[in-house]
């Protein structure tokens, strides 16, 4: 592989390159009008505007990315995560474009996109599933019958639905009742498909993946746990690993699971394996795949040492995987908080503007991932994250304390930051214990709570 | 330990904020009218002013270090490197006043220091030396005839000198008379003291240098080497670990020999002992230790996870050191850049000023210690160094395309910087190769070598 399009923005465009740099890997930067002065735009060996500001028009533009690589003799095409990471499309029409698309095949996105057939394949290869429906409920009637056997809360789901749509949460039959039918109706005109199927609702759990990386030969790894069990409104906010309620035991089964899963769909490349982890029970359940790379993904680079972007990008080449599992060994503790451009004391408005001062913390143990500069204009157009700072310690508690002091050295002035939240929440008790679930940020309004230490940059 | 003074500036001050942070210490920063606008002096507890610009004045002031350090009730002064570190002088003062130097006791410090008397104490404890003179020479005759013994070239050392100061090289019996004459009258005039005594001048060597630890009871340990061979006129500019000339064999017996040196001295805290390393006859020397933390030692932090400076505070307030020598492993492999304000196509003169843009690299694997921010301005009164960038990668390659990737996305402006020479010599092939000695730089004038691919940041 020898020169490399990146069909994204912000830091995971940066990241991308960095991969490519060190590879020996020439890059092609891509950006929308909106992106002019972006950082990828002025690391990459090329650039060029592929359209207006709106993402349909341009970082979603197929054909005009697709353009760009053919004109400048590109061997292959990143997309990063978000935007064409999981359209199975895009990934076709690399193939018929003859261009290296770096992630799985269009057949392994569509398997793990569509979440009945997901399911299906996960329950046939042994990976543990959800109590629910086989498929696709009948009618209301079967709904009702089915719930009996698995029993109440239920979650019914539409089987097109994604990313937190199409989702409805029956505690009673009566509600089942209604909920089947409300579902339906809305799955229909949103999605154009009504059908809906039926899990049992796991309401305390926490969610925990598994990394892995699986070459084009069948050679398939697993790098361990991320706990993304923080979360607010089902987006993650701060990641770490290994999870504070997985013991090696676990580590190990849900490691077999994950690796598991990918088999099962021939997967190519890294890629993530999502489980709803039932800590009372001490038993996991598959959630979904991410068929891409993760925002998170640094952390399992800080206690593996594996670059997994150029793992990613070698894989695509066509190199087989040197690592072995027994190669995967796991040292030290990694967090990653998520510092986006919101006020967190305003229920996390947007605050899109001008970055005037931009220093990045240092020093042992900190890494930063992010496209950010001093002067750069955060466009209000796209997602709002402006860094991801990482820490590495022997033990959670270094991490910890790595993180704090990063985030109180971190300036940044301009834009509201969401750096005063992680500096409250890892001040928390509770998340000093580790022991949480995803509701976490629901029961605890850190931001109102005032028993907290002292907290800087407020 | 409760609170800590820093009687340093630039990145060091910065780096042992950060550990003070992160172990919960309160921390004191003092600072001269040059420094008003200091990083350590925003980053720190609380700051004070300690006198005009000169070192002399300020950073070398006693009494006014100790002054603030009594009035601001601190338990400990960290004296970082340069300055007042190696000062056995002050390192007494503090016990006079009670407060913890976080370092080795002023008798290590002083028998160290004083060049004959170290040489003595190393061959005293089985680490091998220079064959050379047993302490000073009587006279010339006896020079002669010393000299007839070890063989010729002789350099000649003043037992007061240090820092390339008092150092005569003789390649005949005519010029070690001379040189002897003129090094006694020397340093006469310069340190007071005329003696002087001979080593055999080894003229083809790496600098191989060995990390200790040793706490307050006894326990001492090594973290491996450091290679610090790439040097221009005795100033380290690349360091790198492990080194490219090292076998395991030599590792552990040059580990073993810098235990024996700093036991042989009833060694406290971090310290470096520093070795010849006649490359071809595969044979160490001792020549000299370094009784304090070392600018390069993020790269030995960075291939064995332990946090020196964390180790050196807690070591100086009693811990025990919990690590033995059996927990330390060498994993992968680090190199360090010194970045500094000098124009290396102008003979590397120093070229301080004001920061106008600076953005620093980031991603992984990539660590940045440094003092520097947007609009900073280097005062001229002290050294260069604006940053050290640090890698680590699996591989030596890796580790080099890493850093060369950094350095080309490390943005500074304002001031010339030793990026374009730390490009070139990243990219020439006998520093990648490994094989060569300090003479490197005289023999490779790299800043007019052509024959070089391309040079960003030129």
């Amino acid at each position: 592989m020898k020169k490399l399009l990146i069909a994204n923005r912000g830091e995971i465009a940066v990241r991308i390159i960095r991969a490519c740099q060190e590879l020996g890997v020439e890059t092609v930067a891509v950006y929308s009008e909106a992106d002019k002065e972006a950082l990828h735009v002025q690391l990459a060996d090329e650039s060029y505007c592929i359209g207006p500001r709106l993402s349909k028009d341009s970082y979603l533009n197929f054909t005009n990315i697709l353009s760009v690589a053919k004109l400048t003799d590109c061997d292959a095409i990143h997309p990063g995560y978000g935007f064409l990471s999981e359209n199975a499309d895009f990934a076709d029409c690399c193939r018929e474009c003859n261009i290296i698309f770096v992630g799985p095949t269009p057949e392994a996105i569509s398997k793990m996109g569509t979440k009945d057939v997901a399911r299906n394949t996960m329950k046939d290869a042994g990976v543990p599933i959800v109590p629910g429906s086989e498929g696709i409920v009948k009618d209301v009637e079967d709904a009702l019958q089915i719930a009996e056997g698995i029993g109440y809360p239920i979650i019914i789901k539409a089987t097109a639905g994604g990313g937190g749509k199409g989702i409805r949460v029956a505690r009673t039959p009566k509600e089942l009742e209604k909920g089947v039918q409300i579902t339906q109706q809305e799955a229909l005109t949103a999605f154009g498909n009504p059908g809906v199927y039926l899990e049992k609702y796991i309401e305390d759990f926490r969610h925990v993946e598994v990394q892995i990386l699986a070459d084009t030969y069948g050679n398939v790894i697993h790098l361990g746990e991320r706990d993304c069990t923080i979360q607010r409104r089902l987006q993650k906010l701060l990641e770490e690993t290994p999870s504070p309620a997985i013991t090696e035991d676990l580590r190990q089964q849900i490691g077999e699971a994950a690796v598991k899963a990918a088999q099962a769909v021939d997967y190519q490349g890294a890629g993530t394996v999502e489980f709803i982890f039932d800590y009372h029970e001490k038993k996991f359940y598959f959630m979904e795949m991410n068929t891409r790379i993760q925002v998170e993904h640094p952390v399992t680079e800080m206690v593996t040492g594996v670059d997994l972007v150029k793992e990613q990008i070698e894989i695509a080449g066509g190199k087989r995987l040197e690592l072995t599992q027994e190669d995967v060994k796991l040292e030290g503790w990694s967090i990653e908080c998520r510092i986006n451009a919101e006020n967190p004391s305003k229920n996390f408005m947007p605050s899109p503007g001008t970055i005037d001062m931009y220093l990045p913390p240092g020093g042992f143990g900190v890494r930063l991932d992010s496209a950010a500069y001093p002067g750069y204009n955060i466009p209000p157009y796209y997602d709002s994250m402006i860094a991801k700072v990482i820490t590495y310690g022997k033990t959670r508690e270094e991490a910890i304390a790595r993180m704090k002091r990063a985030l109180k050295e971190f300036a940044i002035e301009g834009v509201y930051t969401t750096i005063p939240f992680h500096l409250r929440l890892l001040d928390h008790e509770v998340f000093i214990s580790g022991d949480f679930n995803t509701k976490f940020l629901e029961k605890y309004d850190i931001m109102k709570e005032t028993t907290l230490g002292g907290v800087p940059n407020g």
